[in-house]
C-alpha cells in the first residue's frame, strides 16, 4: 500500500448517500475519519456545517488540503478516478453509460424525493401525516425500483451484480435505496432480480461493513 | 469531420433534462434526429415509450445499433467520452469532482422534485392547487439556486462559467434549471453570480440553439 491520504467524511449512520460513499471507500480499500452530522437533530442546517455544504446535505468528503467534495454521485466518480482499482465502472463506453444511468435512476430520480427536507416541507405546508408520508415513500421507492427491476430482468448485461459479476456504482446506489426500504420497513412490489443482486451485495464485505445499523451512532 | 454515427433523441421542447443533452450535442458538434415524446399528452407513459425507458422519462439517446441511453447525467458523461473535444469536464481530479457536484446539486437534488409526475401525485393525493404547487416550485428552485449561488460566489474556481472560462456539465445543468425558472416565471432570491454566468450561456451558440422556445413543438 502507498501512503494513504487522510480523508474526513461528514456522515450519519442511516443516510443513503453516506452509505454509498462508505461502500466505495471500502471497495477501494480506503478509510476516512467520520465526523458525525446528526441530521435527526438538524445539525446539517447549522452554520458550522453549511460552511462545508451550503445545501445542508451530507455526505461531504474532505481530502486533507482540499475543498470539501459534495454530492454522492460526484464523490463516487472522484474515488474511482483517485484510485482506479478495483473499478466502479466498466471499461466500455456503453457499459459505463448503462451503469451511470442505473445509478442516476436511484440516486437522482428516486432518493431526493424521500429526504427529510421534503418531509419537513410537506408536513408544514400540506399537513401531510405519517400515513400519507408512508404512501409517498412507497410511491417513489416503488416507482424507481419497479422500473429498475424491468431493466435488470430484460437487459443482457445484468450478471451477479447489476452490470456483470463485480460491483459497480449501480450496485452501490441500488443497495443504498434497498437499505432505506429496510430501515423504513417499506413494502414494495416483487423485485426478484433486485432481491438476487441485493443478496450478492449483502454477502460482499465492502457492502456488509457499510450497513447502516453497524455504523457509529446507530440505535442498539 | 469523421463520419458521424446516427443518434436519435427522444425529446420534448420544454424539458430540462432534454435541454441538457441538446446543449452537449451542440457543444460537441454532434447532431441527433429528434423523436418528440409529448409529455403534456402523457406519451412518456405509453407502452411504446416505456420500452425505451421503463421509468417513463425523457430524454433517451439512441446510438444506432445500441440500446437506448437514459438519464441526462449519464448521457452527458457518455457524450464526453464518445467525443472528448471540447471537454465537458476539467482535467484535474478535484476540478472534475467540483463540476460533477454542481451538476448533481441541480440535476439530482433540485430538478427531480419539480417534475410532472410529482405534481400529478401531489395534486391527486393532497389536493395541492396551483398556488401551492407554485410555492413548491419556488421552494426547491430557490433552495438549490441559493446554495449554488453561495458556492459560485465563494469558490475561486468560478470564472466566466461555473468552472473556469469554458462551459462544463455544471453550466449545462445550471442553464437547464434557469430555463425552467424562466418558463414557469418563478421568482427566486437574487443570484448575481448565477445571473452573470447565465448571461454567458445565453450568449454561447450551443446554449442559444438549445433554448426551449426555439425547439420543434414549442408554442409560437
Amino acid at each position: 500500500m502507498t501512503t494513504q491520504p487522510t480523508f474526513e467524511l461528514y456522515a450519519y449512520w442511516r443516510t443513503s448517500a453516506t452509505y454509498r460513499v462508505r461502500v466505495a471507500l471500502n471497495l477501494k480499500g480506503l478509510t476516512a475519519n467520520e465526523r458525525i452530522v446528526n441530521i435527526d437533530a438538524g445539525e446539517q442546517r447549522e452554520e458550522k456545517f453549511l460552511k462545508i455544504n451550503p445545501l445542508g446535505a451530507i455526505p461531504a468528503l474532505v481530502e486533507l488540503g482540499h475543498a470539501p467534495l459534495t454530492q454522492s454521485l460526484a464523490i463516487l466518480e472522484f474515488l474511482d478516478e483517485f484510485q482506479p482499482a478495483p473499478p466502479l465502472l466498466p471499461q466500455d463506453l456503453h457499459g459505463r453509460a448503462r451503469v451511470r444511468s442505473i445509478a442516476a435512476m436511484l440516486a437522482a430520480d428516486t432518493h431526493p424525493l424521500i429526504t427529510g427536507r421534503v418531509k419537513k416541507y410537506l408536513t408544514a405546508t400540506t399537513g401531510m401525516d405519517d400515513t400519507a408520508w408512508r404512501a409517498w415513500q412507497i410511491q417513489w421507492f416503488g416507482t424507481g425500483l419497479a422500473a429498475l427491476e424491468q431493466r435488470l430482468a430484460a437487459e443482457p448485461q445484468t450478471g451477479v451484480f447489476c452490470h456483470g459479476d463485480t460491483p459497480t456504482m449501480a450496485d452501490i446506489c441500488l443497495a443504498s435505496i434497498v437499505e432505506m426500504v429496510r430501515i423504513f420497513k417499506i413494502t414494495i412490489p416483487d423485485t426478484p432480480t433486485i432481491d438476487r443482486i441485493m443478496a450478492a451485495c449483502d454477502a460482499h464485505p465492502a457492502f456488509a461493513a457499510a450497513t447502516p445499523s453497524r455504523q457509529a451512532g446507530a440505535p442498539a
